[in-house]
């Protein structure tokens, strides 16, 4: 995702922005859509939203491998629990809807999934263990299985959809279509990456409510496809908050599916590569469609002593409710980065830090940078992504993660949301 | 601090309460405002507000002892760094000042506190080791100390101010006056304990940007009043939290004024049960005029494994972004209390918890409650205060925790504080 070219692209009336609920200024303007290979994919509106599409039903050509990642909440959803309990590894199709996150919903939640699994598990003659569930939406309201069951009853009778309908019938407050493709050429054959994701919403690492499937033709074993979800994760999905908020119901799933056959053991650099692609550009989608957002907070923390140090500041400073609006009045409030690093409690030496705004040096050897040149750290305040770079000069790694503002349109829309 | 006095005192035009830079809804219409004994108390404007008193002076008649609590935060300001260095546990005076809160400012802040500090010290005849300073306001400017010096000089011609006035002095963006009084009577005599208090955002157990000055007027040790200090501070000034956002600069001191002589041993507990009547009336004082709030949150979690368990749950409710949003909303959206209860990783059994709003069931045994009274529920949400309570069914502790809305007020003040 180009983030200069989002911004260029932005056709937002300054004062239209708070009180209308817009599209996200980072939206793109151009989808690509493929029409996907080895599997299809259907989408119905089955009741759960009033309008548009809230059912997803992706059946694959053959039983393909699966790795799969969850939110590690400790409230998880049915969905959650149903899949980790019955998920082989081994999949034939997957059914998510939006509108209703069948989140604890006790033990009915997880008979009202045995329901509509079923139903498709007959037509498609497979096993349970071959399907994969998720749901979004609202939490604590029992799903209404007779209505996905409906929709699975006139499969047969359905035409076939395309990616980014896929990814709209996922939505809940999502203001854009979030799909991702890589092309890679190995072995004289085009191997394609693609996935769709959502999540607007309670988006925290582990992981906030984002829903990811990402799909890689050729044929790949359950072992190198989990490790391929690991060797990504940190600094895709677990690398953005919108909120500091963790969903219970967050899912990511990779799938390979065997269209064609390549060396992944040697290729597995390359094919690394592109799935980290893939899911850095749906995670930057997510954290661009992030609720109300209108800037994005990419934020840089350096030389420090470990991962864990350097994450868990720069997520301090991400998830800050005082950074944020600071962001959204573009206010170069670096004493508000001083504070977040300090509540850390993380050990640091506060005399050799130095922060930065952009190329802007604003304070250094823990105090005030004398030479600020503020009309020009102002005019920077007002680009559509900032970024923040704290140097702790105690280390050599570091972490990168991303956030954004905290306008009036965030709480408009979730003082709203079931209203 | 009386909620339903407080809600009935509410005089507010609800379309007027988003756009404007109100005084809380919480604001006491009174103050009791006491001539304290045995101190003086001296405000000035010295120049680092444009308007109104920002410099405060307290000079007690002869040393006493005192007892301080300072923020966790690893980044502390030069205040708290000189006054951890420099404190004996002895005091003849304070210092402090709001408008600049020489935070980050390294070697040259604690030069410029000793400049005004030495100014004090000949002044009075003292040691350095006697004076406490804090300071509040904008972080990382070097703090002028002349301008505290120039005041020093003209404090033989000055007069003698009150409690209230010491308590408005000391403001940032406060909009009341947060003042404590407790009277006991112990072995004949009319025991005074009397507080101050400012804070407003960046509030946050370990504690907040929140100053807090306690006097009680009788002869107490020092080893006392730190007992006093620690027995009472996890349930007062460490149970609240406007943004979850700690400051660099909190401060809460307790002084024993030695007018009076009783015996404190014998006498514990009754002067700790006043100390901590002071602390959480100042506390919740604090909380009710947290930035924009319009709604205050106590969030109830009973029945914990353990006193960390219980904290750690209730703050994460109260912390939740979406959770105050919701209440902003008046929506009794009990899926994020779930939600919140989930992010914490705490070990708990979804099927036991029950969560209520006020008097009414939400949800139980792990699930919707079936009689939810949606239009009385609805009801309860348009309440000042909202009570969120819940049971986790694992042990026998509890932790109250207090919270506020996260609404539009939040974010004007807080995205325009510095323009």
């Amino acid at each position: 995702m180009n983030f200069k070219k989002a911004t260029k692209d932005l056709d937002l009336k300054s004062n239209d922005r708070f009180f209308l609920k817009l599209k996200s200024p980072f939206a793109p303007k151009q989808y690509k859509d493929l029409k996907p290979e080895g599997f299809k994919i259907f989408t119905f509106n089955s009741g759960f939203k009033k309008k548009n599409d809230d059912l997803l039903i992706i059946i694959f050509d053959q039983i393909v491998n699966v790795a799969c990642k969850y939110s590690l909440t400790t409230m998880p959803s049915a969905p959650l629990i149903w899949d980790k309990k019955n998920n082989s590894g081994k999949c034939k199709a997957i059914i998510v809807n939006s509108g209703n996150a069948n989140a604890h919903t006790g033990k009915q939640g997880i008979k009202n999934i045995n329901k509509y699994t079923r139903e498709l598990a007959k037509y498609l003659k497979c096993s349970l263990q071959n399907i994969l569930v998720s749901s979004t939406g609202v939490i604590g309201e029992q799903i209404d299985s007779e209505k996905i069951c409906k929709k699975i009853k006139i499969l047969p009778l359905s035409i076939e959809k395309k990616l980014v309908d896929a990814a709209r019938s996922i939505w809940t407050t999502d203001t854009f279509v979030k799909t991702s493709t890589q092309i890679l050429k190995i072995e004289s054959q085009n191997i394609k990456i693609y996935g769709f994701a959502k999540g607007s919403g309670m988006i925290n690492p582990n992981m906030g409510t984002m829903l990811a499937y990402i799909f890689i033709d050729c044929v790949i074993s359950s072992r190198i496809l989990k490790k391929l979800l690991s060797d990504n994760i940190q600094n895709t999905f677990n690398s953005i908050s919108v909120d500091s908020d963790t969903s219970t119901s967050d899912t990511v799933m990779l799938f390979s599916n065997p269209v064609k056959k390549i060396n992944t053991k040697k290729n597995y650099n390359k094919i690394c590569n592109s799935v980290f692609k893939v899911m850095k550009e749906l995670s930057m989608k997510i954290i661009t469609d992030g609720e109300g957002v209108r800037k994005i907070i990419k934020v840089n923390v350096i030389n420090a002593k470990n991962k864990t140090q350097s994450k868990k500041i720069a997520f301090s400073i991400a998830n800050s409710p005082l950074v944020k609006t600071a962001i959204a009045g573009e206010d170069a409030n670096w004493g508000r980065i001083v504070m977040a690093i300090g509540k850390t409690k993380e050990k640091i030496n506060q005399e050799k830090i130095s922060v930065k705004f952009g190329n802007h040096i604003l304070a250094k050897n823990g105090k005030r940078y004398e030479k600020i040149n503020l009309s020009k750290v102002n005019k920077y305040m007002k680009n559509k992504v900032i970024e923040i770079e704290v140097n702790l000069r105690l280390g050599k790694t570091y972490s990168t993660v991303y956030g954004n503002d905290l306008n009036y349109e965030y709480i408009r829309i979730n003082a709203d949301y079931r209203s």
